[in-house]
């Protein structure tokens, strides 16, 4: 291969609409002229194709050009953003987006989430997802928070490594598995200010013990591609970074996949954080980092480093390692063998009614109900009132990372749900936009008349940072944004007015983050979190609301009071008070906390115990406890395992989740849930990036029973 | 000595109430039967003596226990709590409190007010200022922001050595100079949630790059002693951790005074932090770290202390250099030689008129013009109603680290400076205390009656996390508190009825901290920044008024819209916008900027040259700029420059702070500004603790002018 093929191999393109538009016929160009060894053609929201026969027709006319029209013949590897589903194409399947998904607290229904999603991605020619997400929420200002798996980098990592699981299943060879993109790696999710990409200036032991345990997991799970987050850490930007990218993550982690950049990531390092001089220099900086892989930066980027390479400033070693790793992937695939796909078996596969089926069970186990006084269920007879802006918009439904046009879908909307679950009259009376009244009086008088208003409140369909604004409708000094966590005016005052007819109002929050709904918990009866809750999503709730689907959900994320009350996290670090506690603001006190949710039967706890009290530092223990269901239904609880470590060299937090469980137990009944903590997971991550069990006296808590583990000093 | 003689001088002990209250005859106790070191009995909030009479007595009372009744003799050190001046007495001279301090941009008045607190702290018996704080404020909602000197690392660094340079004089055997305390090492101004003592997990490249440079400033002007921060970073508590006590501030930055415990710093690793198991293993932890003195540990560290020694866990060795630092520090203050304080002396000196013709003058200087329609300055002859609740309360005015109590202060408050100054008829009625409404109505029937309002709102006295509730008056979950930096309920309700009379409404802010009032900005024709201002503040802010002064205070931190934009800070980094910039909120959008504010005349600036374009790494250059007062009245500004880093291989902020220089012009006259800057100041605080020159091209910045000098390659 000369170094021109080889360069062009290591990097991707698009087709569709970014910083410009290019057609097939230009990325067929790209393929026939630079060799150009990845596409990105459907998959996210600019994509020339949205719509599945058109999907299959491109990957395959350009797989065709690849194979056919260049001097090696090799074919080329399709990504795609499949983050929640395959909600990039029309008819895809798309599951609650990533807070949701760790509220039903299921890793096995994450698993099987992932393992439809490769099939759905795979059938319709794509092969690497840049999924999942290993991003620990810190900060709900920051638009991204959706995507991530809550603020417990334990429930993070157990996520992380579920979806892994199910999208690479039981190898790359498996022609239904798609490449796994653990991201973004180390640090994306604390910006400064909550502003997308803004430098994570966090301390080393942060770094290690917050955002690096989800991607560890991820590692373990055979994850077969990384993605560097765009914000700069200690000053260093992650794709520039040598010390993140080949000493911590290829070194400490032991990592051998692809390094593929996030879009523009390279490019960036001149343009915004300008630490290199030009784009040349950023090519080199990515390089000698450890990339192997520049996302959409196409020619430029290949341009640059066979010029690099020729030029003696990049060794060919380096081009000759990323190639291996990106050939070998492609040959793993088993694209050299085959890379077309079929149009008409990707109609049978992509959108089934058994896809359908599971998204809606995941939908419903995502259900988390914060608050209610005996209003729910609703009388399934009942007259209601269907409203807000949230209730009968598929787009908003599904969130980010989805496709922001309804043409095409079949989403179940709340509305759609409501009335296909209320035996009685179903009235539908928007009354708000995002940001805008309409017609309040309207709604009022339709509220006056039915025995239960329904208004889903919330936010709209957004990307980064809150964006773009042609596809999100918002602009950015519009709700939603970064600086307020509090419903616009349109959406309070609507509230308010319904609240004001004396008829019950439930609410139900469509968001991708936990918004500061003070009004609402004081003033509404009940109030279900539904997060993005994605295609059959307004039948998960229709079904909670009216009592088909007894809620499980817990918060994986905490809602805070106020942005001033930020960050509300239940894990953060106990800390001296010279003045005395009581002078104090509680220094956690959220509007609902971490791993709440209720449920239409309650459950009670029977005694704690552990199976070992002291357990050896490679050893388990095992916490078991009985769930006995003293209610009248059916339900499912979780099981929720907190730590607390005992005095060590360095600061640990008040109470770190290190075990779950998800029961489901029948009225009457007890079932006792037995959940294996590690004594590593007890630990810490050390200064080589392994989580290493610290010996010492640990509690362990199950809601309010503690009981205490030891570990052993090591002697080996 | 014996090991208990020895152990006894390594602690200090208090007189008054703290956790308990302890009296002059418990203190003569652990004189004689513990050789406790150095006391506290006047100059802090719970302190024995606030009246000057008493503090004099005391202190020779003491002294005189120490050196006749214990077999040794050795004085005793006493410490205090001065850091805006001697404010804890009653009778003392109260400055500024730190951002008004730093609101005057004026080194040498910051210099001669740490002179003057030295005499009138030495002259009532005290020997070491826990002064200057070093602290870089970044979190308004941080209840210790108003002892900072703003938000630019280096205006706090030349402010902090300006302090030193004052309080040390000449030298320690300067009988009228005190030992000044750069704290709070390494940082401690940036805790999560803005909750007091909190950890500040940034990273090591924020740590040295915007912590420390104050400290190395303090360090260079030979500050003899340092104390530790209470909170915990990369999860070591400071007080406990020989990386940052004995690593960085012994070895890297080569300090070799005392290192003093905060108070109570100590107990906390154990209470608190929980590092250590016992109060025992506090202690021990940090002698291995380095700490030289247990401020009010006393007795209990003391024998901790003894017993480690004596059971070989603890070296003597480390006891006798901790030893060796405390004693000479007594020698060299003269201590041993005389160690009592003159009654009639002290009264002679503290509070004197010159000491508060000074006060008032930095008082003015700080005054910081927010903004003003041509409202201001106000006619000598106008009726003037006088409202709110920080016009005429002295405890408010003086802020925290002040007597708590009026009792004796001799304070001109803004109603009495206002009486003092306005030729027309002079109407208060306060209308609201913080958190409360008072009599509206009579207020706002004054106001009918009134050529114009004067509207003095913000915050009271309070200390660390807005305590304690006893003499701040307010609850944790009243304004002022950490959750909010908007103006509570009573407060805006009566700028609101004020305003709406239509007689133009001033407002005057005295706070600790900027404030949220997007409100004032929005409805007031004129808005004053007054800070915590002093004893003669109301003067100060009286002249200001009514013209007799022309403000020239710039802001040292910037004022954010709303908790939901923090942080906002004029020297953030860049970063990528993933989705074009103009989808992001700005950056940094601040009510009122850094470094903002207005006067009664207008200056121009000439062109922007710098006598060397390039310059050596261990070279200077000098920026020139003409100031024109083009404008009919006497004026002072402050000329700013700013540096951008070009681009280098770590992410440097948008802009940073580099020089500045008062300048009074008069009328039709032009003063030329020369600022020199070093090569080193354009450069990074690198790994070994040095501000060191960074090679390349440096964008520096005066207003909208620009130019560009280049820092040669260090060939040595």
């Amino acid at each position: 291969m000369t170094i021109k093929e080889k360069a062009g191999q290591l990097v991707g393109t698009w087709a569709g609409q970014l910083s410009e538009f290019k057609s097939a016929e230009d990325v067929e160009t790209e393929i026939t002229e630079h060799n150009v060894g990845a596409v990105a053609s459907f998959g996210w929201a600019g994509a020339l194709d949205s719509r599945l026969d058109d999907v299959v027709e491109t990957v395959n006319r350009l797989q065709e050009v690849a194979l056919s029209e260049t001097r090696l013949g090799i074919p080329l590897l399709f990504n795609v953003d499949a983050v929640h589903g395959h909600a990039y194409v029309a008819e895809g399947t798309a599951y609650p987006n990533g807070l949701g998904m760790a509220a039903t607290w299921d890793e096995e229904g994450a698993e099987t989430a992932a393992d439809i999603t490769a099939t759905e991605v795979r059938k319709t020619g794509a092969h690497q997802n840049y999924s999942p997400t290993c991003d620990v929420a810190r900060e709900p200002r920051w638009g991204r928070t959706f995507e991530t798996f809550g603020e417990s980098p334990f429930l993070c990592g157990r996520f992380a490594a579920a979806m892994v699981r199910g999208y690479q299943g039981e190898g790359l060879d498996d022609p239904e598995s798609v490449v796994a993109t653990a991201k973004h790696f180390p640090a994306y999710s604390e910006p400064v200010r909550g502003e997308d990409t803004a430098p994570v200036e966090v301390s080393s032991y942060l770094l290690r013990n917050v955002f690096l345990p989800s991607f560890l997991d991820a590692i373990d799970e055979g994850v077969a591609s990384v993605m560097p987050c765009y914000n700069a850490i200690d000053g260093r930007p992650a794709h520039g970074s040598q010390e993140y990218l080949t000493d911590l993550l290829r070194g400490e982690l032991g990592f051998d996949g692809t390094i593929v950049s996030d879009w523009n990531g390279v490019r960036m390092l001149h343009d915004d954080h300008r630490v290199t001089n030009d784009h040349r220099g950023s090519v080199r900086m990515t390089r000698d980092a450890g990339l192997d892989v520049a996302s959409v930066d196409a020619i430029e980027h290949a341009a640059h480093l066979a010029s690099l390479v020729e030029e003696g400033e990049v060794p060919e070693d380096v081009l000759d390692e990323s190639l291996r790793r990106v050939l070998g992937l492609k040959f793993r695939l088993g694209l050299f063998e085959d890379a077309f796909v079929d149009a008409s078996e990707a109609q049978e596969v992509v959108g089934t009614d058994e896809h359908r089926a599971d998204a809606l069970e995941l939908s419903r186990k995502s259900m988390t109900l914060l608050q209610n006084d005996g209003t729910l269920p609703l009388d399934p007879d009942a007259d209601v009132l269907v409203a807000g802006p949230n209730a009968d918009d598929p787009i908003h439904q599904l969130g980010g990372w989805s496709v922001p046009d309804a043409a095409g879908t079949d989403v179940v909307t709340i509305r759609d749900g409501i009335e296909s679950v209320c035996n009685g009259t179903v009235t539908y009376e928007q009354g708000a936009t995002m940001n805008e009244r309409l017609d309040v009086d309207a709604a009022v008088a339709a509220a006056e008349e039915a025995d239960v208003a329904v208004v889903a409140v919330g936010e709209n369909w957004y990307l980064h940072e809150f964006g773009p604004t042609a596809e999100s409708g918002t602009e950015p000094d519009e709700f939603p944004n970064r600086t307020t966590l509090e419903l616009p005016d349109a959406q309070r005052d609507l509230l308010k007015a319904l609240h004001e007819t004396g008829t019950p109002v439930v609410g139900v929050l469509v968001t991708g983050r936990p918004l500061a709904v003070e009004w609402m918990a004081r003033s509404l009866p009940s109030l279900l979190m539904a997060y993005y809750p994605g295609t059959m999503g307004g039948q998960a709730v229709a079904e909670t609301l009216f009592g088909e689907h007894n809620p499980s959900g817990k918060l994986p994320i905490s809602v805070p009071r106020s942005a001033g009350h930020l960050p509300t996290r239940f894990n953060h670090f106990p800390h001296p008070t010279p003045i005395g506690p009581e002078e104090h603001l509680p220094s956690y006190d959220p509007l609902f906390a971490f791993g709440h949710g209720l449920s239409y039967t309650e459950f009670e706890f029977g005694s704690l115990s552990v199976t070992d009290e002291t357990i050896p530092p490679h050893g388990t223990t095992t916490v078991e406890v009985p769930v006995e269901n003293v209610g009248d239904r059916d339900g499912s609880t979780v099981v929720q395992v907190y730590v607390t470590d005992q005095p060590g060299s360095r600061v640990t937090p008040v109470r770190e989740l290190c075990g779950f469980e998800r029961v489901s137990v029948e009225p009457g009944a007890t079932e006792t849930v037995s959940i294996t903590i590690d004594a590593a997971s007890l630990g810490r991550v050390d200064d080589s990036g392994t989580l290493r069990a610290v010996p010492g006296d640990y509690t362990v808590q199950v809601e309010d029973q503690t009981t205490t583990v030891t570990v052993e000093t090591n002697y080996d």
